[in-house]
């Protein structure tokens, strides 16, 4: 049998180059794999004229793939939000899987601490304290409150969990219905809608896609109620944060945890920045610097596996669906 | 049998007034009982002349109670800190109760929460945010982190209970150093100090007394290793905000979450609101304003029933320790 010709290409600006280091990828690997290691646009080239599989961390440029990588059957996006991996439009004869779950226990602890900060109005303390101002705002307990989780993926899973453990009441909304067995009513696509009154605290899961851009808008923050909350834990241009902020600002919505923006990193000179109850975390939220190379790669060896074996992988991104 | 005389004394002042109405009062009184309710200091002199058992919302001037009040043999005050009522110096033969465990399921989110916060970076991005600066700093999970908790009743012991939800390690300090489930070691005393370099999260949630009157300063805090995040559920003045907020300034302490402020309200001035990484919020992060006032009423009145019955009360302070 002939060796996997893998090539794993690192961007040396993404935030996760540091962990992927190319030792511990090495120290990894199943037998029969020849690896190539690149970080420069001369490296992946070269990469990809003999790749067969393709570990991809960080952005790379993706566009004419037929042409430069003949053999390539794989991509492994080390990440989970694989949007521009599909607008680089990748041939059908390459699988692209992703990283999703890879993020479970940091993002089940992280949702439960934005709603935790909605209930207990740690955005509004925050308004008041950049002003100097004693502005108690007591608030019962987060128990028989009600949480609506838009995406019930990996993430949208973790954060029915953590939730649910602290008595929480959650309906959610994914593409399929599927039922959560922490989830008390299940929706599917347009049909979370009637449940937007009844919302304390919108949580948003959601990949980016075509159907998700520009999902949650004016018509869907005018739907919930004066005390909601909103989190935002997947892609900025899911969520108009422009209307969000007008609403934060005249008090039609009370608070939100924004850990996904519309640009990033937001500028200085953004608005978003002074908007009065809302809390930007600066999309680390979900990631665990000590946990998520070791988990990630663990998934990536043995989908490597089922590869060199011809079986079918995990964490296959579906193109069509877009997630 | 002689009807039971009570006195209620509610200060307008307190943020408590609201919810301790008379009509709520007298709506759970078991019977024998003859009721007066007051909220001036006239009423409180007029009920103190004839009344048996008192019960106190807020604040309210008890010196010379030999005097002004020659039958009172109880006091039930409705909320957990005592302090100002010690130093008024009761006579031996009034008995004083207080609402120690009303609080206890609002001070488990608030203490999680508090922990969350600052094992996510919370206090870093709430000051990041103030100069618009993007400042990624990613966090691993907090299972498997120490906390050490100051103070194992009510409060400490809700608090370890969450935090055990969450696969946290737990030190707990009592005066006793009694065991508790959820807490893997306890210490008495001064015994907390050894275990201070390996503390990840501080919590303070002690009463205050001659003995905890400035425990925490300087010298506990520069034993704490500089990651370390510190809660302060207490009183203002067991913590030394100013050595607390000069080590977040320069970076020898990573975070703090303060609920209790040696001044309240924390006049406009204080320096304490711009410290970097030091989250202020304005004593009411325990309470919960639809919960309480029944819990704390519910007590109260079993209490009232034992009071006429000659049986022990419940919930009774004792002077000499101070809580
Ligand atoms: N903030 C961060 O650091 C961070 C970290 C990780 C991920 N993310 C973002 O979060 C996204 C979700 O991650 P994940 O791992 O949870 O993905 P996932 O496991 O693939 O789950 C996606 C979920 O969204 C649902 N969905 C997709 N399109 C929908 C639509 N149009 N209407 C309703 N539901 C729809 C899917 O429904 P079905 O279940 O029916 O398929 C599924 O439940 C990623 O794509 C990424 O952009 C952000
Ligand atoms: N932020 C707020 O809104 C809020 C709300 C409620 C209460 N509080 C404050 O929190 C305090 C505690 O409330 P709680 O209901 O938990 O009181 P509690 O049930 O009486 O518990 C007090 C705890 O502190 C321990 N302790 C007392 N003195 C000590 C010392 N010198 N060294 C070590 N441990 C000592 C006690 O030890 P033992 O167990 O051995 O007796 C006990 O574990 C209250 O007094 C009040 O000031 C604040």
């Amino acid at each position: 049998m002939q060796p996997t010709r893998l090539h794993v290409q690192v961007n040396p600006a993404s935030a996760l180059a540091e962990a992927f280091t190319e030792a511990r990828i090495r120290g990894g690997l199943p037998g029969q794999v020849t690896m190539r290691f690149g970080q420069t646009p001369e490296a992946l080239e070269e990469g990809l004229a003999t790749a067969e599989a393709l570990l991809l961390v960080g952005a790379a440029p993706l566009q004419d793939l037929p042409r430069r990588a003949p053999h390539l059957r794989w991509i492994s996006y080390t990440s989970a939000g694989v949007e521009w991996l599909l607008r680089a439009g990748l041939p059908a004869s390459v699988t692209l899987t992703n990283a999703s779950g890879t993020h479970i226990p940091k993002a089940a602890e992280f949702a439960l601490l934005s709603v935790l900060m909605l209930n207990n109005r740690m955005p509004h303390f925050a308004t008041a304290q950049r002003a100097h101002r004693w502005a108690p705002q007591p608030a019962g307990t987060v128990a028989g409150k009600t949480a609506l989780i838009l995406g019930m993926g990996a993430l949208g899973g973790a954060a029915a969990r953590a939730l649910a453990g602290q008595g929480m009441r959650l309906i959610g909304n994914s593409h399929s219905g599927r039922p959560h067995p922490d989830v008390a009513v299940m929706t599917r696509g347009e049909g979370f809608r009637a449940h937007l009154p009844e919302t304390d605290f919108l949580l948003i899961t959601l990949p980016l896609t075509p159907a998700t851009d520009g999902l949650v808008g004016a018509t869907v923050l005018d739907a919930l109620p004066r005390h909601a909350g909103v989190v935002n834990l997947g892609r900025g241009e899911i969520l108009d944060a422009d209307a969000l902020a007008e609403r934060l600002r005249d008090g039609r919505l009370a608070g939100a945890v924004l850990d996904a923006l519309p640009q990033e990193p937001l500028p200085p000179e953004s608005p978003l920045w002074d908007t009065p109850n809302l809390v930007i975390t600066p999309h680390c939220g979900l990631y665990d610097p000590d946990a998520y190379a070791p988990r990630c790669l663990d998934a990536f060896f043995a989908n490597l596996a089922r590869f060199q074996a011809g079986e079918p992988l995990h964490q296959v991104v579906d193109p069509a669906r877009g997630y």
